[in-house]
């Protein structure tokens, strides 16, 4: 895996700072005939884009997808898939005190020291705004992953704002669409709205979780010992900004556990295919789909841009302190959640290549 | 990254089965010249050995490395090192049940799914008995970074077995080695040793939580977006058998902060280098260590071969129940403390080879 | 590797067809702190630009090359460097044949079997302009280049011609900037006009040997077994379009000598440096550099676009004829110089890095 | 690719010196469930072993092969094959000398330089033994493409040897095996042996060109733009020790060609399948197969440890003479026919694999 590149036979590598001309992604590896135009992509952009409700940036972005290559006449050819989304509303004026001073818990300090030069108008290649690249390559994942698995849904959600969790026994997929926290919990959505508004106006942010699932992925795809399928998902989650932490299925909470709690048994279904008791195992075994659920959570931390003053330093040494006025987003765990959905469909994708490529199909029948 | 192989210029592919002939690692990218022999590398296998106490599998194995390539007169020459264990103590017979039933919250169902073929006989290549590969491919990246960055301390130590967690208040950097928990907590110790004795006489096993921290890291190294420090890391603990969730800093505990909170503050210390009032970020930022203590935490389910009966399917597709004798850790997190210890000394030379190959040495300073 | 991707820590994935609305290269990995800017680039842009003379085609391309991003304050930052060219006279309408009728030669045939779609649009993603993006790229290894090693020389030219070969006795390095074909050789210079305007005007085209040599690098840059320099660099010339053959040093010549003549002896020079009684070997011995020039040749084969009627069939399985009209190189060889040039840089860029990666600096001294 | 690996999905690592306790290849992402057992392997390999006539080093190696992991009741498992092959007949005092001169044209000089350390030993790592480990890594490939593409032969001869050439008028498929030099006319044969054998006798050695040709490779393997089938074999191929040259179809010799000569025809066969005039080709248009036969050349410089003294330096940087004693090839090129063999076969299983991996099965229908 090189350094901006991600994924095995699919493979992303974005591209593009938050205040540059354009950002984007390029993509190798796509399979042919995929059925691909930019509306396709743009529907999962637009979920992402900011300045939908009060509680994320005010920062206006069309997020216009172009695709510059690898699709001729709505397909996909096979040959490398460009995309760009320009840059509309930099307004550099407000990053003036960044240039000059770090910003507690952000990479500016770390980007500075070692490269010596960045680009620090909106926080440049560490922005938020990289992941449209994401959710953009995501896109073009979906559609590959509509031929080939049909079946399929990924679908992520808000499970935790602050110390606030939703109330599993409300859980609901229809609500998901229809607030701006994409909640699964009708009384949550309007609890964290009071309480985020609340913080919003304090010049404060704070952190959440988010849990994606995929629905209807076969058994048989991921890897033994680096390439597993719950290792590329980690690796995915953690590699977007802000992420903190990762779990797969009972995650961290499987070491308070013993054995025989966490066995997810096993029966034969009426339909010939094995059935599980449970799914501690978050839907991998051995780094390997079981055919269940994949679900997995991970921690948002708190945006590090606040209105509130904080100590730090200036690039010259000296200890100052630093409000970072601009738009930023309150609980940017609000807008992690199509990016995460766009690298779980990028990362099932390559497996189910990867699989392909090795194995052809699965070999081992049961019964 | 290909299937069996992590690193970026420090690459480890690791090979071999729990009862094949051998096991090992074949390493690539070593810096030539670093003092290296056997003895250097066994030092970490032995901590990691199993049935050193009553706590982990009494399976007996001398876990002896052997270089075969990559060091001459002491030193390694930069081409690829070659360390292989050969197996001894491979008592297949426990195994026979294994063959056509799979245990549930085991590897055994997807690794038949997938390949339709597997070699069962302790787990084959799921077993955790792929992890000493990882210990001694370890060692040769300590050997590397003692010379590259002697200040480097890495040290693992267990947090938490099943619901009991550490008093970090009682925490003793000087106790981690003096009971076989790895646990820097006296008090810990004692009542965990008399959990898990009860556990293992019934038959049953629990999960854990590990840390890893490693003191001495300098600022600069990682990279964006998809090789940061914290994603590599992160995909390095999940790659282990049984790991099921992975923190950096505050990890999954930053959902329930606020930005003012989780700011670490930044001043200038007395030696002209940055100091931070906390560490909520872990040591990264951007995924980019800070120079503090990288600080990351891993959870560990319960082995899920016990000797409970639990339900299940034959290859045949039939209903049954599987009881797993044989020779298995009660808490299998105990063994993975050196693992982590060993996959964080491989991240982390890898990523002072790629700052060095990309960027020399860090270029941007502070005062 | 990855499909469309060249390079270990300097990665260019090059993307485009010759009909889209653009084509470009995404770098990633470059170092930071160099200095650039598109007039950098632009200077080896205009050398392979199309339209220049009468012996190349006739499409007018302004081959305006756009950074996008990895560029701040005429500083490369270390991120991922977007390089974007407009195609500007894409004049389809000369190809509507190529889409139903297979051109002997060329990979028409070939994309069409594998992907059952292809942009036929001036060959789509086979296309010679795709080379574009290798000179843009290759413009960036040069400034990093510049600033590593500011002695190294990397120049092509031409030193055969159809069976015309150049006389070695008239080499003049200051004749290659001087005439259309960059042949190091006046006299040759002028036959080849004459000879390919014969050809040309008789519809039929030619192939070509290239040569590049970089001068001033410096011992050590390579590895074994699989990234040796020679490896990697003929790797870098057979992707490019219509390259059949690659040499280093002696080449193919070598078959023939015996270990006596081949032999470069080799004495302690003035300087207290090894010097080489010859260089049979191209300056590369077990894959990594002497010191001496790194001399490599490769052969380009005619255009198969001609105007002379060849035999063919069309995708619906008839046999017929076929004419290319259309703006076609009568010497693709031509313009493969630059390229070559650009190649040659890359993978000398990508040596550097990876030799101070995982070595740092030569470690043997001699003397 | 890394340092000492090959490969997209079909991946070699081969590690070992030609003096250490043992050699091998670790492989991985072989696919699962094809037949192999050590005789498979063995019989490649007895084919590549010293010693086997006057025209080949006297070193006595048993190369005896052995499967370490990844095979499980005679079938791969899918998991990383260990193959490892220990020498035996490690003369050492033979090459006492070496350690302190450097061989013209070896690669003692320049890894030297790079690392600081090397085993001289034989070589070391840079000694032809090194290509054991790849005929070994090529058995494997040769089991699974039995299984994939019955009917694909591949077959390795010499073409040239010095400056003596086959007459192509008495080329006989079934000549090869039965000479000391894999050649396929009997008449030269008889030449080469005699004129070998004056070499040898004089103390010197000569170059050699090898023809490799795959017959029955369906079309649509290999990719644009830089994992082309081509560029992957000129790799391969310029990865073997001795190699400074290599030609696919025509070749070199494609410069002097007319693009109204070097067309290979297209007409539509009595079995529905596009049938060629010609294969100036190769067997490969724009970097994927034709469904021809797939033909590559390489030359092989001579064997630089000869008995002739040639000047040279020492470590200490004094003038001086060498005379290279010890067991040497006087025509190294005849030992690399099994191997550029091998090497032709990891390749096109890889592709095999990759092809399948992206599109799945030829998606373009002709007729």
């Amino acid at each position: 895996m090189s350094i901006n590149t991600f994924g095995h036979l699919f493979r992303v590598t974005t591209w593009g700072e938050s205040h540059g001309p354009a950002l984007g992604a390029t993509i190798d590896g796509c399979p042919p005939g995929v059925a691909l135009d930019e509306a396709m992509i743009q529907q999962w952009l637009d979920r992402r884009k900011p300045g939908q409700s009060k509680y994320t940036t005010q920062r206006r972005e069309a997020d216009e997808v172009r695709i510059l290559s690898g699709v001729f006449q709505g397909q996909t050819t096979g040959t490398p898939i460009q995309l760009m989304i320009e840059n509309t509303d930099q307004r550099s004026k407000d990053y003036g005190d960044i240039a000059e001073k770090f910003r507690p818990g952000h990479a500016d300090i770390t980007y500075w020291q070692k490269y010596g030069i960045r680009d620090y108008r909106g926080g440049g290649r560490s922005s938020a705004r990289e992941t449209a690249a994401r959710v953009a390559a995501g896109g073009v994942a979906r559609a590959a992953l509509a031929a080939m698995l049909p079946d399929l849904r990924i679908t992520g959600y808000m499970v935790q704002m602050g110390p606030h969790k939703i109330d599993r026994a409300r859980f609901d997929w229809a609500e998901i669409e229809t607030n701006p926290f994409w909640v699964p919990d009708t009384v949550a959505a309007a609890d964290w709205a009071a309480y985020l508004d609340d913080l919003r106006k304090s010049g404060n942010s704070v952190g959440a979780v988010i849990e994606v699932t995929a629905r209807g992925l076969p058994a048989g795809l991921g890897a033994p010992i680096y390439a597993k399928l719950d290792t590329d998902l980690a690796a995915a989650m953690m590699s977007i900004n802000a992420v903190k932490g990762v779990e797969i299925g009972e995650g961290m909470a499987s070491a308070a556990l013993t054995g025989v709690d966490n066995a997810d048994e096993i029966s034969m279904g009426n339909d010939g295919r094995p059935v599980f008791s449970s799914n501690h195992a978050g839907g991998i075994l051995g780094g390997i789909s079981t055919g269940q659920d994949v679900v997995l959570r991970f921690a948002v931390k708190p945006t590090s841009s606040i209105l509130t003053p904080r100590k730090t330093i200036t690039k010259s040494g000296e200890n100052t302190e630093i409000i970072t006025k601009g738009r930023h987003d309150p609980c940017v765990g609000i807008r992690a959640v199509p990016v995460a959905e766009a690298m779980m469909a990028c990362v099932l994708l390559d497996h189910v290549l990867l699989h392909r490529g090795q194995v052809g199909e699965n070999r081992g029948h049961i019964g």
